[in-house]
């Protein structure tokens, strides 16, 4: 373990430069030993100029490149931070945290940023404008067609973040910021700040984002907010209070100022009905309280705050809990052994108590005592340490403080219900939470309490025996799924895999002839310009273009085409082959073709065979049979290309072709997207 | 033309009851004769009442049915309304609306109901909740998996609606809050709510709703908003000022209530730098700007307020309006021959006047006298009249007062501008709007243009001689297409198809073991048990049940199969038929089996072809091909039943199937969605 003889000066990063602040440091201390080890202040910073700077520099700059292109870029930072992780958690020692829980916050962050980085190149388009929902028709002659884009915003996005994921609370917003194509500011919050400043310094150091793509305040925020436009985005994670001070910041409301808030809530989990004593749920569900209770000390704003039990179970409960807990060993999370860190501050562990005396006016106290302090290391007076504290509440009634007070600390309520209809109504009692869980290992136990409990929760995790192993757990929010909640969670929503990238760009509505939305789309539509010159397979993407396309001849489909087809393949499906049982189907006339077979003609028809930049089918997509096909009747095929879809650092691109079957009654037969690779160049 | 002998006192629909106020009620004067045409008052009725029987009465109600019941149920009362819609026309020129401008608010109000009832029924399952994105996979052994639903909030919709678009602008609204499940509560504008009040008297009548899912206040809403809970929605239509007043209420803020606001906006049109006079463009741009001055006399929030137009052309602009507008005749809409009506009301053409004032401080009126008022008929001085107003910024900086202030009526200020990307920042001046549009019939102007407006603007109309005739103009919203826009418009979206249902829906990531999670969202997907009792295309909906599957036999795939299937169908692609350019192809090591093969062998190992419940195979869904298959290779397919979605009113279910085709190695060769329709019953 290394320690500084000297505290560090934290420093901002603003209009491209390393900036102190004009007055002397606050003084940031290690959370179990009390001793200084950074300083901070951000007076006198111009926050007007560095959001200035962020729109006329950054901006424009993210905006340059693709969707792809920014991905990438993450994951070169991602990938270099992880090689030097072993700097960030020295430091997350000093934050309270032992190495286990540091891992969340670095590499759990650092995985974040990567995943989101992958998730974009394998879900978005390698585009500056990502298309939202199909083409609308909306004339019936496809003369006038209108489709959603998503651009980004052309402001900076803040970030204000809370103090116990110093690093994760970062990557998870600017991931999605930076692909979005906007730049970030982060302001995190102080306490923890000098883990933050250290991986911005890593990051900028890089030399990978373009000036202006990310900049930090370390310190006070000051009149920042006083200068946000309609196209900056405000986040904030933190306390509820402070949240809905800074969401009526007149610059917000008075300019629609997108504001995302992610507050601490009164997360709630249920043990089912089904998962007494000696049933595995039963055990999972104790382990997972007593997780989310020490786990860094209970300071997650998704951390468990109310056990909800079945009232025969509650005695269980309380003493498998007490079991549990007594083999939590509090302590300075440098030394070997440790399980539970101190809290982040002196102040947190002041607040802690109150909030203790708060809950204990509507329950007992069954295990734990807030005045007492227990370590196995650190200092018991200087360390901000707090002991697991379990109170039981017997009568959770509506006005029942545990559906109202945070301890934001190692404290949890247990309260006692009959039936699912009021374990459900108790969870909702917390009046909109980030996560709630319910461990059944029953169907409709699962079904009737997550939908439930859903329309007041952003996530729900149902825990049992089969997903024990590689359940995530209640308290982790994850890449792919949304975090964030309706009401005092503060409405909000982040993560949620690509739905996050979208919170930093503006959706717009675009209508017009359809050969000018494909000019702003990159897409082809119904309607739009097309070109018929050459052959399109035998285009690389050097040649073509969207709108290049192909209208085949006519193929005739036989009685001994189909009978051919079904005995070939096996496919003897009765509507191919029984005319009277085909007749009787309600939506044929007679005996049809197979839909697979009218695909395969349409690909004999359309394709060209020599060896040609076309390289490879590789799918297709929304395939609608949409007029039978009878025997006698003749096929023609429209293949017009609609996507092209470069492939960064590859030497082919993803082409997507609109591929339209018709019948002699120019009636559209089968409709779908063909997916091809195509070479860059050719030869 | 019927005109009331006293005037109708309008009373509000609140907890299954019609209720007038304590008072006595405020006159709504005819905008044209001043005659009073109704009495508004809603002292004394309790909201907080209403709310709450809302909630217990109307939600749980709505709840219970499924969205395709709900969307069928709007259907019945959008078909019985457009079957009376001559009644609204009558009172509709009491708004000082002609009747073409009445055809909006009714029949694209009512059109728009029927649009998105249509839409879910077309684009939403016949479900409770929505699953949101595909299953994410949380684990490598698929005992762990994540995915997101929509389910209906469980409160009330508070819709505070404008004067301009009395039915419109509450159709428009409560058709995506019920479709959702959700009660709404309507709180028109006093000016014109008797139109309101009629029509929701007509749907009550109907008996088609069940009671509690719609409410009315006519008049005040009091203290309404104080009551509202994070499970509640309020959205706003009006002006800025009024919205920012009701977002900021304590209780909205306090509970983080959804707040969607659509306030009137600074619109731009701008004309393409190839549009000169003598262009279509050139005469399509005009026509628009005065249609849009005069359309309900500029009382829409997307109307253009500000249009921007190449300097050299500005002077054949201002003499192409001034001819144009000679031949508006305003006056009294209930007479024949009447172009463009009154404003709404005395006091709204005090606004105009002043709003007018403000704006010559920068500007100069170069058409029309806001003191002067000419009528064909009507009464000039108790009818709210105002003639035209066109005003020319010649120097139109940031600080210019056309970017800031809004006449709600019909005056435009026409601004010059030079190249491209000042017009893209003229726009931008207006700090957020609902609509912008450009008239051009360049694809590079378009692309130029539409691009960077996007961020400011929540849709984009382009105007070109091709879409002319279809074109439903800069000044529509559309049911498919998002209305609301960043900044001064409110930073809000309603509409834009079912987007506009998910706005009165949370969305909740749920996680688990995936037949816990299939248990909730009604999908099967990997992991989840399966049945394997019967071959399931023996099974009709009565009996089917997600995770029923087949796994078939395997098929070897040889040589002779392929090139049988290529002579057959005519596809001699290289990759299948010539082994040295297949070898040179980045994807294969050798020759390739045909995609369609693949699926083609699996539908022939899959099927069941025996007439049966499976009725026909209607589509493909997501169809990738994932490894290649080589000669030799043996292919089976699992088949898995994910998805049954019971048609309402049918005999079938469409039925989605997983299916799955492996290679002798386990490895996937292919894997998409099959889908078909299923008979209820069978036999």
């Amino acid at each position: 373990m290394t320690m500084q003889t000297a505290p560090r000066v934290l420093e901002s990063y603003l209009c491209g430069q390393w900036q102190a602040g004009s007055k002397d440091g606050k003084p940031l201390l290690n959370a179990a030993t009390g001793e200084t080890v950074a300083l901070i202040d951000a007076t006198g910073l111009d926050f007007a100029a560095a959001l200035q700077y962020g729109r006329e520099r950054g901006g424009p700059a993210l905006r340059a490149m693709t969707l792809h292109q920014r991905a990438l870029m993450l994951k070169e930072i991602g990938l270099k931070l992880m090689e030097m992780k072993e700097d960030f958690y020295v430091e997350n020692l000093w934050t309270g945290a032992t190495r286990a829980e540091g891992w969340v916050d670095i590499e759990g962050g650092i995985g974040t940023l990567l995943t989101l980085a992958s998730k974009a190149r394998r879900e978005l388009p390698n585009a500056r404008v990502i298309p939202d929902g199909p083409v609308e028709a909306l004339s019936k002659d496809a003369s006038f067609s209108g489709q959603h884009i998503l651009s980004p915003l052309q402001g900076v996005a803040v970030h204000i973040n809370a103090f116990n994921f110093p690093i994760w609370g970062m990557l998870e917003k600017i991931a999605p910021t930076l692909i979005a194509g906007m730049p970030a500011l982060v302001k995190p919050a102080s306490q923890t700040a000098y883990l933050t400043e250290l991986m911005v310094r890593r990051i900028i150091a890089m030399g990978v984002l373009p000036e202006g793509a990310l900049q930090l305040v370390s310190g006070s925020a000051g009149d920042m907010l006083d200068h946000v436009t309609c196209q900056d985005v405000v986040t904030f994670t933190g306390s509820a209070e402070t949240g809905r001070m800074l969401k009526t910041a007149p610059a917000i409301t008075g300019n629609s100022v997108r504001f995302t808030m992610e507050a601490d809530s009164l997360n709630a989990s249920v043990l089912g009905p089904d998962a007494g004593p000696g049933t595995e749920e039963f055990d999972l569900f104790v382990r997972e309280v007593m997780r989310e209770m020490t786990s860094k000390a209970g300071q997650k704003c998704t951390a468990i705050r109310r056990a909800i039990v079945p009232g025969p179970h509650v005695d269980a409960v309380i003493a498998a809990l007490k079991d549990r807990l007594a083999g939590v060993v509090t302590g300075d999370p440098a030394v070997e052994g440790t399980r539970m860190g101190p809290l982040a501050s002196l102040d947190q562990r002041e607040e802690v108590r109150d909030r203790i005396r708060d809950l204990a006016r509507d329950a007992e106290i069954v295990l734990g005592d807030p005045g007492e302090v227990r370590v196995a290391s650190g200092d018991a007076e200087k360390g901000a340490f707090v002991n697991p504290v379990l109170l039981l509440a017997n009568d959770p009634g509506a006005d029942c403080a545990a559906h109202d007070v945070e301890a934001f600390g190692p404290v949890v309520t247990l309260m006692p219900y009959e039936g699912v209809d009021q374990a459900v109504a108790l969870t909702h009692r917390g009046k909109g939470s980030l996560v709630a869980s319910v461990f059944t290992d029953s169907r409709e136990v699962a079904e009737e309490m997550v939908l439930g409990m859903a329309p007041m929760h952003g996530r729900v995790l149902i825990g049992n025996r089969r997903s024990a192993k590689s359940s995530t757990g209640h308290g982790s929010p994850l890449a792919p799924l949304i975090h964030g909640g309706p009401g005092r969670a503060g409405g909000g929503e982040e993560l949620g895999g690509m739905r996050a990238v979208k919170h930093y760009m503006q959706r717009t509505a675009v209508q017009g002839a359809p050969h000018l939305l494909s000019a702003v789309t990159g897409i082809w539509s119904e309607g739009a310009g097309t070109r018929a010159d050459r052959h399109p397979f035998r285009k690389s993407v050097e040649e073509l273009e969207i709108g290049d396309q192909i209208v085949t001849e006519a193929r005739q489909v036989t009685e001994e085409d189909v009978e051919h087809f079904a005995r070939f393949t096996g496919d003897t499906f009765y509507a191919h082959m029984d005319a009277e049982a085909a007749r009787a189907n309600p939506f044929f006339d007679d005996r049809v073709a197979h839909g697979y077979l009218i695909a395969s003609f349409a690909a004999g028809l359309f394709v060209d065979p020599d060896p040609g930049p076309v390289l490879a089918n590789y799918g297709v997509d929304n395939l609608r049979f949409l007029t039978p096909v009878y025997f006698g009747d003749s096929l023609r095929v429209r293949l017009t290309c609609k996507e092209i879809n470069p492939r960064e650092g590859a030497d082919h691109a993803e082409v997507r072709w609109d591929c339209r079957v018709t019948n002699q009654s120019d009636e559209v037969v089968a409709q779908y997207d063909v997916l091809t690779m195509v070479a860059k160049h050719w030869p």
